[in-house]
């Protein structure tokens, strides 16, 4: 398994660039079309637990406008010619607030890469579930 | 590349089970080891933000105890013989909150199965930032 191959590497970056306008421009049918089209695709967004494109489809069409964001970081790591992580680490313009976008994208046989789990969430300030060292 | 084969699902469940057992009991050197010393691996905790297998590790070594959780779902997906993804969504014991832990998992040529991503969250009871439709 290569990792990280840059043929691979640039398709799936087109891929993150094309959903990341989609969704500022709320562009819902081309949000549809790059998730993939299967009840195994799974989106935990910042306030919803979905399973399946349907669940997801349907969530995209309540959605009026997504809060703008700006890109601190992203990173992405190719596992394979199939398989990509993609990570974004963002602001949302004009709150100070964090948030973290990972994305699984698959290249699915006949379909083409399609994002196939994401899991979008803002920074806590900190975890009172967590006992933390002294360390920190 | 052939989706959720069995053999895969069940290698990767199994180290999903090991991840889990070493958390809950704060095994350190087994979670260090369970996730991809390189600088490439992602963790986006709740209230943490780690890059490169260095971070984690450190961050392993700051924490004394995990909130216990349990299980509420498991949905796996297996993207040829090399990659998979993991969800977990679990309720924290005593507390009704709920959570979100999606791990990508690879088999790295020489090494064997290794969390190359992972992302943990609390579930919002709502997201200010984003505007809903009259549906929601």
């Amino acid at each position: 398994m290569r990792i990280d191959d840059p043929e691979v590497m640039a398709e799936v970056r087109a891929v993150f660039d094309r959903y990341e306008a989609a969704l500022m421009a709320n562009r819902t049918a081309e949000l549809d079309a790059i998730f993939w089209a299967d009840p195994r695709t799974v989106r935990f967004g910042i306030a919803e637990i979905l399973y399946g494109h349907d669940a997801i489809r349907a969530f995209r069409a309540s959605v009026t406008a997504y809060a703008q964001r700006t890109q601190r970081q992203v990173r992405i790591t190719a596992f394979g010619a199939d398989v990509a992580a993609t990570h974004l680490e963002y602001e949302r313009i004009g709150t100070g607030l964090v948030g973290r976008e990972t994305k699984i994208m698959a290249r699915i046989p006949g379909q083409g890469w399609r994002v196939v789990s994401a899991h979008v969430s803002l920074l806590a300030g900190g975890d009172p579930g967590r006992v933390m060292g002294e360390a920190r």
